[in-house]
Parts: C-alpha cells; sequence; structure tokens
C-alpha cells in the first residue's frame, strides 16, 4: 500500500497557465482558430501534463500486462489458456501485432508476467508474477484486496522504473485470454448498464460462447456484489491481475506527469479503476482508439476521453494505444514547428 | 481530352487473386480473425491494388492543388482572398500544418498552381495555371467545360510525373479561400440533399456569413442548373480549379495502380467527380479522417469509403490524408512481418 500511496500523493491537476499559452499560441499559427481540432487539443493538453508549451518525445514505450484467468473454465473464449503464454512468447520473439506496430511506431516494448498461469521462461520477460492467474469470477472473487493492491503496484514501479530510464509517453497494452469477460464486469459494476448493451464477443465467439460469457458475468456479480464505491474492491472481486497491473501503470505515470496512452477494452477498464482511486489521474490519460466492443465506447464516455482512430480493431496488447503515438508526436510538432500569421506573412481572419 | 482518355483507359479493378491471398495470409497471422479491423481491410485493399500480398512504400507525396473563387466575392469566407497566395508562399517556405505533417509522416509536397488568381513567384511552385480563379458560381458556370477539363489533366500529369519519379503512396491536398462553397455545391448536386444538411461553416464563418453561403450556392443550383449524370459539366459550373485537379490526381494514381488518399470536404468532393468520371476509380482510393464538415460524412457514404481518423479536422491542405499514411504503412507491415500461428507455436481457436 506504501507504494500505491507514494503514487497517489504524487498526482496533480494540469498547469493551466501552460494551457492557456498553448492555446493562444496555436491561435496565432497560420491556420483557422481551432481548425486542427483534436491535434490542438492534444497539444494543449500535452502543455497541461509537461508545464511547457513545447514536448517531444525521445522514448516512447508500451507496457504489456500478461495475466491469465480463472473465469476462462465458463468457456467464454475462443481460445484456449495456454495461448497466454504462447502469445507472451511471441512478444519477446517479435512476431506479434503489437511487435510489428511498435516497431512501425518506433516505440520499445516492456512485457510483464504480472499473473501468467504456467510460467515462461525467457531472458527478456519481467517476472513480477502476483499470482498464477485469477481464481474463476463466476464463482467467487478474483483475488484477495491485498493481491490486486500489490498486481497495481507492480504498474506503479514498471511504470517508474521505465520513466527512470528515460520513458516520455508510455502506452497500456495487455494479454490474457478471457480478459473481456472481467472488463465487461467492471464497466457493469461502475456503470449498472445492462449486460447486453455492453458484453461483446471479445475475440471473435459464436452465440453460444457469448451465453456463456453472460451468464458468468451475470454469476461474477451476484456472487461478489462488487461496490462501486471501491474501486479497488471491484478489482479484487470481478478484475484481473493484468487490469490492475495497467491501472497501476496509468497512476505510476500521472503520477510522474508523463502522458499515458489508453489502448482499448481491457487498458480501458485499468483506466476506469484508475480513475475511480484518483480522478486527477483522468488529466495524464489520452484515448486512442475505439474498439468493435461495444461496452469500449461507455467507458470512454465515463472517462470523458474522446478516442481519435476507428478502424473496428479488437485485439488489444496495446495495438490501438501504439497508433496513436503517431497523432500524439504530430500533435507536439504542430504547436512547435507551425509558422504564424506574422512570421509567414499571411492575413488573418476578417472581423 | 487525349490525357484524360488515356488515363481512363487504364483504370482497371481490383485483383481479386491478390486479395484473397493477402485474407488467407492474414487469417493465419498470431491475432484472432479479422481483429485488426480497418487495418486488414487496407492490407487487403492494398493487395488488390498492386497484384501484391506484400507492398512497402518508398515514396510518399502530398499534392496540393490551389486555386481562387470568384463566389468568395459573395463573403462566403472568414478569411480575404490574398490568403490564397499567402498560404501557397508558406507550403513552399515549410511553416504551414502540411508541412509539419509531411516532415512528420516523410512524404514531400508537390504544390501546383492549377489557378490562384494573382501570380506567385517561387522555384517550388508548379505553375499550370489553367484561369486565374473561377468565375463567380452564384452568377453563372466557374469555368468552361474545356478549362474544367484542363484542370483534370494538369492533375493526372502531375500525378504521373510524381509516380515517374518514384511516388507509390499519394495524397491529395487543396488551398483556395472560399472552396467549401464549391465542394458543397457540387455534393448538393450529386445528392440532392437539403442544404441546411450538407453545408458547414468551414474555416469557422458566423451566422451571417453561413446564410450568404447558403444564398450564394441556392443560386449556383438555380443559375447553373448542374446536372448529375455529367461530372465534368458539374465541375464546369459549380466546381472549382483546385477540385478538378484534385480528380486528376485521383484518375492518374489510379490509372497507375498506385494508392490514393483523400483528405477533407474538397479533396472528397475531387474524389466524387473522379468517381463519376469513373467508378473504378473508388478501388484506388483510401478515406483517411471524417473533417467536422457536416457535408463531408456524406460524401465518403456515396462514395462506400470509410474514414480512420476522427479528430475533428476542417483544415484540409492534405492534413487529414498525410495522417493516415501512418495507417496505410502500418497495415502493409501488419500483413508481411507478423508471425504466423504456425512460426509462433501459438494454438488457433476451438471450433
Amino acid at each position: 500500500m506504501e507504494i500505491l500511496e507514494r503514487a497517489l500523493k504524487s498526482i496533480g491537476e494540469l498547469d493551466n497557465t501552460a494551457m492557456q499559452r498553448a492555446r493562444e499560441r496555436l491561435d496565432n499559427l497560420t491556420k483557422p482558430k481551432g481548425s486542427l481540432g483534436a491535434l490542438e487539443d492534444l497539444a494543449v493538453k500535452l502543455a497541461g501534463i509537461s508545464g511547457k508549451v513545447f514536448n517531444d518525445f525521445r522514448k516512447k514505450t508500451v507496457i504489456i500486462m500478461a495475466g491469465d484467468h480463472g473465469v476462462a473454465d465458463e468457456g467464454v473464449s475462443a481460445y484456449p489458456k495456454e495461448v497466454t503464454p504462447q502469445m507472451v512468447v511471441n512478444f519477446l520473439s517479435g512476431g506479434a501485432a503489437i511487435n510489428v506496430l511498435a516497431r512501425h511506431e518506433g516505440a520499445e516494448i516492456i512485457c510483464v508476467d504480472i499473473g501468467v498461469a504456467s510460467d515462461v521462461d525467457h531472458p527478456g520477460l519481467l517476472v513480477r508474477k502476483v499470482k498464477k492467474g485469477t481464481d474463476n469470477i463466476a464463482k467467487g472473487p478474483a483475488m484477495s484486496r491485498e493481491e490486486a493492491i500489490k498486481a497495481i503496484e507492480v504498474g506503479v514501479v514498471t511504470a517508474w522504473e521505465s520513466i527512470d530510464k528515460g520513458s516520455d509517453l508510455i502506452a497500456t497494452g495487455d494479454m490474457g485470454i478471457g480478459n473481456t469477460t472481467p472488463s465487461s464486469a467492471i464497466l457493469a459494476a461502475f456503470s449498472g448498464k445492462p449486460l447486453e448493451e455492453i458484453v461483446g464477443r471479445g475475440t471473435g465467439i459464436d452465440d453460444l460462447r457469448l451465453q456463456k460469457k453472460l451468464n458468468a458475468i451475470r454469476k461474477a456479480l451476484e456472487v461478489n456484489k462488487p461496490d462501486p464505491e471501491d474501486p479497488i474492491g471491484v478489482l479484487a472481486k470481478v478484475g484481473g491481475l493484468e487490469i490492475a497491473g495497467i491501472a497501476g501503470v496509468i497512476l505510476g505515470a500521472a503520477s510522474r506527469r508523463v502522458p499515458v496512452i489508453i489502448d482499448g477494452l481491457i487498458s480501458t477498464a485499468g483506466a476506469l479503476i484508475a480513475s475511480k482511486i484518483d480522478p486527477r489521474s483522468i488529466n495524464f490519460m489520452i484515448a486512442s482508439h475505439v474498439s468493435e466492443e461495444p461496452g469500449h465506447k461507455v467507458m470512454l464516455e465515463l472517462l470523458g476521453l474522446k478516442p481519435m482512430i476507428f478502424m473496428r480493431m479488437r485485439l488489444g496488447e496495446g495495438t490501438g494505444a501504439v497508433l496513436a503515438m503517431n497523432l500524439v508526436e504530430a500533435a507536439a510538432k504542430i504547436i512547435k514547428e507551425m509558422a504564424t500569421f506574422e512570421e509567414a506573412g499571411v492575413s488573418k481572419e476578417e472581423i
């Protein structure tokens, strides 16, 4: 708890003075006011985060949290549980989608085993296992409250270490067969919305498995009775270890005033937990894409964040978040490199 | 007409065999089928365009067409007409938004004076002026039919020359004070939709100017009676020189089977014209962003194209299109660099 408390103590507000200066500069650049939309809003947010009008990114990092889920036993996924460690090995060998996209965007990958059921032996893996997979949430809590806090703290520390090594733009990623189930359960606990509206087909399950998934979530909510006023309780009861780790990465990045790009449903479930633990953490979050999972849009609305990429992606791993790195960097360059009306000798709008 | 006829003769269909091979490969990569959404669809489309499953891009180019509009005299824009040549100079000096974003994405810029009212003297400018700005469409046709064809051919030739010099991914861009007015008029002519639904505030005009803009478009349609069955006629009557040039760039790229990324309202007006001249040209178009202009979404629906970036941008210049280059390249790398299930030793989904 001491690490988490330390993180929470350091999370602050956005720097309004820097944001105002950023907005003023943007309004003097050779374009109609506000005509670059979210690109301008991003430049302003980056100023609020760093306290500087001009920002650049020297080391981009995606932190992938991997964990297993007892609820996979309910038949909620189209993939067997062994795929979690297999995909971790794939991440470490460079063959997964996130590897291709991280290379493309110039980002490094940190992969953390925070709760894979089996042991993966690979020198590139950060082994910080809190538990060998969660317990089946359809039958009881996913983990103890202490384990939930420990998993959040793994995320905090991983973010801090990465920032100490120079990371100045962080993206969140996940791996864990079955993990859209706890993510949807977390959303249900916080939003109270009907499951039919917010539960999707994850990796692409058929109608039969979708029914099993809905039943598993319904049972998880009945058995565990998560209290939306107690976010760590929600996480321990119906969550996942990688979701806890992602919440920790976000809180860790926020405590160091480093912008953190949120990926799809699982990452945003982590973002929801982080926001309920400390709403100021939202200041440091940047939404990337909106996934095919119906719950994702609802989560982003709860957070008040607007996604930028609409590509019907539903893979996770951080794939949507790393694609958005290019847009974040574009925003930082716009405010820094564009000419002002005066510099370029361009007439301003007529009043 | 000879150049345009030559271009149209060379526009073909997508290569279905290559597309099927691309889809098969994508289905064998370590991810649930279809889970990368539009990124997968893009990889398939690129295969259809080039006839090859694997594609890469060595030279990315944004072609900006600049022209003036007689209808600006109706008070439809918040900016004075002199801003068109001023912004052309800004493009050539590297200070505009498109310069910043093109540098960010590694694209070169070709800027063409296809119809600026005044003369810009700059060694970097391609001067291919068809006419010193269009005539006022609220009072008569924008240009003659011959001028419209000539302007399209300027676009075709500019694309061809750029491709001859190695460009293998082209984006379209525009500059021209007042040019959301003819773009909206073109959409009205083809869609028959009420102006209130499709006309927006362009650079950010107030209510008074919006009324002037609506009146100007209404008059343009009444006076010129554009026939939707005659796309070159629509262009000549209510269009613009840069819109014609963009239509030509698209037809030129399509005739050489080079993918062409479409920017916002003005570029998509050009894409509509191109699609009505030859619907097969749509095969080679890639939609980038959806702009704040209400008509843009309608245009993309008419073309059957899905945008990927939702950032409330409304600047033009090709800014949205160059941002999408990063996504197109990501798609090309996904299909080429990801490991298959077999290579990575990852279990496939259970039936």
